[in-house]
């Protein structure tokens, strides 16, 4: 049962928000989990991770590809369609008027039962509706789904009607290529194809191309589809759409399958138009022709692989287990384990929402998953900062300054998305003025981070001489040139940025932004020096005529200033005078507001002249650098900052848990971990801020779920060296159980109320050391400990 | 006639106008130009230089004192009034209804006519209204009135009622203490008094007495009152008033005159409430006794003096003429010409806006009037800044800064008036966080600067040794307190700063903040050598101890970057990145607005993404620092700022007239002159930001129009050491002539068509160098020399 994501009953109300719940995706593609009846204004959506497109001056953000899976079902003529049988509740039955074709003769069909559902373990969707038409007939469509893990160009679908009557089946399905798109329309030059056996055998292929407007990159999605039982099709072509009309006599009790295996390519490495649409029509009527049992067989063995390396037990709690695994279905099907071109974006390939860019939360949220469970993505992720470097010198250079300044919103050039105007004020309409792009310059030391994190994970240094270490210097060298030196104290600082917490734009030395900044100039300076070693030539080059040279960054790493917690109150100030704000709660600002959209940061939002955070900020850094601070360091920042934090941020509670956990308070932690885990099951989010929607999934929150459970409440780390186990188990919970990969070998963990198990496989390369508590020890190959 | 400012007719929409245009005051008292049947609704006003109080949580402001001038007149029991009597265009009569004290009869009374002027020549107030009474009777009412230039403390006022019949005339005058506050009441514990001659000689003295609510400071106004034609009288005593009502028939064409002399006593110095009410009883009862002509001659004497130090001849433009002897008029009458504690506010002394407090406006705008034409008005000016130096100082440690942060808006200990939030949106109608107070460091320049060009046109080291040089070193520390170095430029920068377009809050390397900065610290060098040589004890006490020393200042003098004009556009930016706004015109601007007040700066204001300007910013640097830039540049950068300029401000206008003449435009810069000139006379000025009330009289535009005159139009400079006049007169312009102070001595230059004129009298205590054009002449005491 927790591997099922399952809904009842169909709402038009939730239609966006299961949009998102039930997304499928392999990493290359990602399908929004809509009904095959649906079209653009139900959002259905198809994203090609790395394929962007801007028209005009409007923002640049992914492209839909036409809809491959677009289906439409007529029983003795009537239409049978969620939505146009209107509103049924779970359970309920409700009689709508449903249009058949264009004509409008009102016939009456009834949604008697409508479930959808995910299947976690093999990554597939099912939706099971079944209708009651006017002649009393009760025809039920089944439809299953998956974006192929083994053939990532593919959607394959097998689509079911079967009756309690006879009847004249029609089913309309092909490629729809009028799609949702909030800055588009992206695709032009619109053109349809047939492909072998006109108007007839098994294999013929359909197929709609079309070219992206900015940059001309050509996209082709094609369609096998086959009808088991036979019966005539005539192929429709359209100006935006390409489709086939299968006419069948449908049997009471025989069921009808439709398989449809849908190919997707596009020009994303400079191939032709003519290559992209060759390639589509081959793999789709190559996987036509594997058949459905086959392509799904191929990927569930790729879904065993990911889930035996990365799936967590929870004793005692189902609703965590199933939160848990479907927060890292979530980040499965947008991992990009078999590319270093593309990272995940911060609403994954949910759509268009954020310009389908990456944000920091890859690097802080998402990565320890990977690094933990499978460090060849991880290491995918960072490399996708290596290849957009170039993006962010010209950013640096943009504004003057030296090395590297990281895309606040990255998409696959590296160049900033981010707009100077992100949200439009409620009261006026008028896009106001955010720093995002200019001011939240942690960007460039959380990517440096993140290059860190795999290097030290897998003690490998080859990511550092692939260009790790030169990414990490040119931040570095960015710092310095935005850095200032004050000559009054004596010390570095930096100056007007944005922290975490965007409610609070343009503020001095914010304490994470300080804190980040220093590691980053201390990565720099020990990646160059891996470099020096691994590379001299490449180190010399980047060397030579550089005005900043390592003891520039050494001096400025030795005297920035971070700010330090109190003596007294062990409280760190979040940045310059933030004590000096106003020190309001959190319901007395929310009575304020005006209007339930208004943002709270920008020009005159409410929360910028108060103490009001929208997400963990110096906590964050608690977190980041827990051996730097202790435990009442962290309990009084805890207390203090989370009454004034609004997690107007989804990556904001996670931190709040594992910091509770890492204080030895775990169930003050299990809220935030739950409310973190859910937040795609429940659609609870903020879907606004100004009129900006701004829904989706959130792979920044999936991340920290998995963080919060395997790295707070199981209490693992791990530094390259040896691992650490501090459990701190919610009550509520038994014991979590979980594999994972440490330097180079597999460990599965197990951690319950009567001790701690490690177990290593035989093939593991060499042991590992743990210290449980205060034990420390070692586990070979081959054995399992238990500590008590 | 121009000496005289006129309005006829009574027009209730320009009370408020009429009350700034009309003010009379004489440097400790300012009293609006009101009528004497105005109460607190129409904003009559009596201001206290100096004296401030502050309600609860509300802004601190100027006290407005009880109305001495309160007078009521009833003919045959009718009450005569121009408000009552409603609205009369000039020349026009209207008929209203007027209420009879408490009476509801509805008796008809008519306005025939009505003025109100100024004689500027003797800074005395006339207004002359003349009724039809319901039984025929013409009854003229004329009151004149003067703020003794002798006897500060004394508002002197002479009443006559005539009529052209028999009649029974009741007057109610005395002191009304309910008046117009804005974030008042500040006056409490009122207590009316009679002193003397109880019930009927002519010296009895009525008074009103209160504390201040913060500070319980003491505060009298006394009246004595003589009805020359006797008649019996009482005194009326109310909650809130002191009154005396005089019964007499009056007989036609008999004049009945009541002279009243009110004195205004505040306990500004520690003085007790007993010797405050004592003080004010005997100034006005000494007063009374020696009548009105007695009191206005002596009155005009000073104003004889006045204007024979500063009265300027423009031939050939009578409207410039007059706009310039008003301007130099309402300098005059708010100027603190026998008092070092205290400087003009921004309003002058015309109310309660701008919470009475002193800008910049001072220094850079008025200061040169006084200093060209009264130094020692001059020198008292920047003693202000001296005793108020703690007040900075405290501001600057509560910033966590070193030396002397001055306060953006000035009352009288110096400590910052200026709040966070100074304007409301008015599209919410919340408060707004601006930066005038955090961000306007240039105050703290411009002082130090004040502080230079007295000495430096004196001459004379005294202000340096009083307090001076510690000013300008405090100024000079905070500086390099608040200043950052750019390790990877090599250089100081001013960081997060609002310039004088405070429509671009919180920029870096503002051009014209840096270029102050540099002369504050090279002011502060040559001070405190100044120092060394003349109190060489007081000189080492200001450096024992301190962190900060001179060859700090002096390495930070060396190598702060102050923005330079580009090689081949001339342009310099205003500051860092202003180049990257969006380039819209003022038109543009405008028909985005939504709100006829909506503020163009602050967090979310139309201006702030844009070039568009508040003020002269750069220009205002070319004005200043003339010699520092050639003429192409000043073209350049007045083409490029003026169309970007909105002229928001009212010291705007006048430094693109100065920089017009500077570069041989003095067609170009006569209509900013006569916009400057004229901005009290037609009432034109903005008068509300957001939903906050910004009207009141202009002095910093009333000595800008001094400036565009004589330091523009007629070129004049004096160094300390020379002279230097380069005219460029306007086309309609054929001479201008005025006095000026140099060096000690007085001059009368005169520029024509024909040539200059520069006449000495022969008590000059010595002969001074002049440079007209290309021609260097000495001028002897008693010598007139004549240029062609």
């Amino acid at each position: 049962m927790s591997w099922i994501i399952r809904e009842s009953g169909f709402d038009p109300e939730r239609i966006a928000h299961h949009g998102n719940k039930f997304m499928i995706g392999n990493g290359v593609l990602g399908y929004r989990g809509t009904l095959e009846e649906f079209g653009k204004k139900e959002l259905t959506a198809t994203i090609v991770a790395g394929l962007y497109d801007q028209v005009g001056g409007k923002w640049r953000e992914p492209v839909n590809a036409p809809n491959g899976l677009d289906t439409k079902v007529y029983w003795n003529g009537t239409r049978l369609s969620v939505f146009e049988a209107g509103n049924v509740a779970a359970g309920d039955k409700a009689v709508n008027s449903v249009n058949v074709g264009r004509e409008l003769d009102h016939i009456r069909v009834e949604l008697v039962s409508h479930e959808q559902s995910l299947d976690l373990r093999q990554a597939v969707h099912r939706r099971r509706s079944v209708f009651r038409t006017a002649d009393g007939a009760e025809v039920a469509i089944t439809a299953e789904r998956f974006c192929s893990a083994a053939r990532t160009e593919l959607i394959v679908c097998r689509f079911t009607v079967e009756s309690s009557r006879d009847g004249e089946l029609t089913i309309v399905t092909g490629i729809n290529g009028d799609v949702w798109d909030i800055n588009g329309p992206h695709l032009v030059r619109m053109e349809s194809d047939v492909d072998g056996a006109e108007g007839g055998a098994a294999w013929e292929v359909v197929s709609l191309s079309a070219s992206t407007q900015e940059l001309g990159l050509p996209i082709t999605v094609s369609e096998a589809a086959e009808v088991a039982s036979g019966g005539e099709h005539e192929v429709l072509r359209e100006e935006l759409s390409v489709r086939r009309r299968f006419h069948l006599y449908c049997r009471a009790g025989e069921p009808v399958v439709l398989v449809k295996t849908v190919a997707v390519a596009a020009g994303l490495e400079g191939e032709t138009a003519d290559e992209v649409r060759a390639a589509a029509i081959q793999w789709a009527r190559e996987a036509g022709q594997l058949g459905y049992d086959q392509l799904l067989s191929e990927h569930a063995e790729y879904w065993e692989r990911k889930w035996s390396a990365s799936d967590i037990l929870v004793e005692g709690d189902e609703e965590a287990q199933l939160a848990l695994r479907y927060s890292m279905y979530q980040l499965h099907i947008i991992a990009p384990d078999r590319s270093e071109k593309v990272s995940i974006p911060a609403r994954g390939l949910s759509g268009q929402v954020y310009k389908g860019a990456v944000f920091w939360d890859t690097e802080m949220f998402m990565l320890p998953f990977f690094l933990y469970t499978q460090p060849e993505v991880a290491r995918n992720l960072m490399m996708y900062r290596v290849h957009t470097l170039a993006g962010a010198k010209r950013k640096a250079a943009e504004y003057g300054y030296e090395g590297a300044f990281y895309a606040w919103e990255s998409q696959e050039t590296g160049d900033d998305a981010c707009t100077l105007f992100n949200v439009n004020d409620v009261f006026t309409g008028r896009p106001m003025r955010t720093y995002f792009r200019d001011k939240q310059v942690h960007i460039s030391a959380d990517v440096a981070y993140g290059i860190w994190q795999v290097y030290a994970f897998t003690g490998d240094d080859r990511l550092l001489l692939d260009g790790g270490a030169e990414v990490a210097w040119e931040c570095a060298k960015f710092f310095y040139s935005y850095g200032y030196f004050n000559p009054r104290k004596q010390r570095y600082e930096i100056l007007d940025v944005t922290g975490p917490d965007e409610y609070h734009e343009r503020v001095n030395n914010n304490a994470f932004t300080n804190r980040m900044v220093k590691e980053c100039l201390r990565i720099a300076l020990d990646a160059m020096e891996i470099l020096k070693r691994g590379n001299v030539e490449r180190y010399e080059q980047l060397l030579a005529d550089s005005p900043i040279q390592p003891e520039h960054i050494r001096d400025m790493y030795e005297r920035l200033y971070v700010p330090e917690p109190d003596a007294q109150s062990r409280l760190i100030e979040q940045f310059d005078r933030y004590y000096t704000l106003e020190d309001v709660t959190l319901p007395q600002l929310k009575s304020l507001m005006l209007h339930p959209h208004e943002y709270l940061g920008g020009g005159n939002g409410l929360a910028t002249t108060t103490q009001i955070l929208k997400q963990a900020d110096v906590v964050l850094m608690l977190h980041l650098f827990k051996d730097d601070y202790n435990s009442a360091v962290k309990q009084a920042n805890w207390a203090y900052y989370e009454p004034r934090t609004e997690h107007g941020s989804s990556l904001s509670a996670c931190i709040y848990a594992l910091v509770a956990a890492d204080t030895g308070s775990p169930d003050w932690g299990y809220p935030y971990f739950m409310r973190t885990a859910t937040i795609d099951l429940t659609g609870d989010s903020k879907q606004y801020v100004g009129d900006l929607y701004i829904g989706g999934t959130h792979p920044a929150a999936n991340g920290g779920a998995w963080m919060a459970a395997v790295l707070g409440f199981a209490g693992l780390r791990y530094d390259g060296d040896k691992a650490v186990l501090r459990p701190a188990l919610p009550s509520a919970w038994q014991a979590i159980e979980f594999p994972v990969r440490l330097g180079g070998g597999s460990y599965r963990i197990r951690v319950s109320r009567e001790g701690v198990t490690i177990t290593a496989p035989r093939d593991n390369p060499a042991a590992l050391r743990f210290i449980v508590g205060d034990r420390e020890l070692t586990v070979a190959p081959g054995h399992e400990v238990h500590i008590a």
